[in-house]
């Protein structure tokens, strides 16, 4: 529990706030505020269509498992259905047989279908060897590789969507790291949807756009969903600077990442865009705009 | 001088340096760095041109006149002319006696035309009054009522162009400011060169766009140029949150700021902008969007 000076009242129901995160809530009212806010970010960016078949990646962690549970919730209301994969990046800190239990429990218990993918299969890699080999940095090699799993994992077994747990903390601590480095290209698909760029692209959704780290911890702690989380990194590099500094800025304003994260929607960047050639990797047949993916070219295959 | 655990060596002349910002530097090399990188914005976005009449706005802080005096020493360089506008607007944390003689010295001692323009004379007001009639910030009237007093003073005296000292801090707490507001008509001014919009307009130019506080402080210190400082605030209303924040980013990451302004270079934004439409008001002549312009309804000419 959130312990107050001073006790303060659910901004809803007026009885004891337990959780207050950017407006004091009982645990129940929070419940509530959280789903209202993730469905109306569902709605209002169209994430979720009738028929879709959406593949939610989950690495066990907080965020992950709280973007699954909200979409297994929805599921019925808005008829779509879900799968949940787990990519296990043979990395201990990162994956492991607990993180594996957690999602398959998680996906069993809810009767959700549950795919494993282990890297050292599916490339037939070891990857602290890959990370010797290669002199980019060790989470963006991961994050490469499982971008490149779940767009083709997703193509090739019928889904049409992935979604997957990214907030508005991975969010912000992107946008800054990516303006700071001038790649405006990818802050360009800093939004809910992005759609896919040519047919053999999935088109990505991320429910939990708008929502805080720190409320998905509480809606996995008050709805008792066991979490098993990856202790270093996620596919947007968590603990770096950007983290300490939006910490930081958070204790001066909590409401600081919301009203960033609004101001993402308002605006469409435009700048020089190098015009991309999508083509087909000679190898694997995924999309590349070079003759050998950048995948391919680093399993060696 | 800024103090070094270790001595550390001028990254220029290899001499013992005495100012570290960005690199450090020895105080001749500083000098040469900061007026290279004052002279490359002033190059690179055309800020002035031959025969250019320019009116730079000193307050008498170290920004202001740091401003100054760089136009000053490029004028028969580049063969343009400039005046001085000192604006006293009434309010003694802001300026006084002391604010105007310091700025008046300055101008003299380098031979620029000095003008003085006094809110209670050009008004006819006094501020506090304002104040206390309007439920605007402190700042933000002020602010407007400085605005018009540039632009119209200028139009009217000859000069073709407005030069302020606002510097690196002062633009990204306000790109902030006004993000977090979903302000991005303002955001849009946030370069180095705001062209006017209509005839009554003059062109305004920051050549400070990329330079610190920091840097402008150092550069007042080293040139002995006499600074009299506003104690409480600025057009961008300095001492807010978002001063509090950049100095904690400040801490973590020395380069951030000028990383993040550069990337405002590349970036075009494009939102839902309101048409406006250029009027002239019917008390003042003054351009606005309404019958009749917010200082005129203000100070109830």
């Amino acid at each position: 529990m959130v312990k107050f000076n001073k006790i303060k009242r659910c901004v809803s129901c007026k009885k004891d706030a337990q959780v207050d995160i950017l407006y004091p809530f009982c645990e129940d009212c929070f419940i509530k505020h959280y789903l209202r806010r993730v469905e109306k970010i569902i709605k209002k960016f169209k994430l979720v269509e009738e028929n879709d078949n959406i593949l939610v990646c989950v690495s066990g962690g907080k965020d992950s498992l709280s973007c699954a549970d909200v979409l297994n919730q929805y599921r019925n209301t808005y008829s779509f259905q879900i799968g949940i994969l787990h990519i296990d990046v043979g990395l201990y800190e990162c994956t492991n047989e607990r993180t594996l239990q957690v999602v398959e429990r998680f996906a069993q218990e809810r009767n959700i279908p549950f795919y494993l993918v282990r890297f050292t299969e599916y490339f037939n890699i070891d990857i602290e060897n890959l990370f010797k080999k290669s002199r980019r940095p060790r989470c963006s090699i991961c994050g490469m590789l499982k971008r490149y799993v779940m767009n083709r994992f997703a193509r090739e077994n019928g889904f049409n969507k992935i979604a997957t747990g990214h907030c508005a903390d991975d969010i912000i601590r992107f946008f800054f790291k990516n303006w700071t480095n001038y790649s405006f290209e990818w802050i360009d698909k800093l939004k809910p949807k992005t759609e896919r760029d040519c047919l053999k692209q999935i088109t990505r959704v991320r429910p939990l756009f708008e929502m805080l780290e720190k409320e998905n911890f509480w809606y996995t702690k008050i709805k008792n969903i066991v979490v098993a989380g990856c202790s270093q990194c996620s596919f947007f590099m968590r603990k770096d600077k950007w983290y300490d500094i939006l910490r930081i800025i958070d204790e001066k304003d909590r409401y600081f990442k919301l009203q960033f994260l609004r101001g993402l929607y308002q605006v469409d960047f435009s700048f020089k865009k190098e015009e991309r050639e999508f083509k087909e990797c000679k190898i694997c047949g995924e999309i590349t705009d070079k003759d050998i993916c950048a995948v391919c070219k680093l399993v060696k295959r």
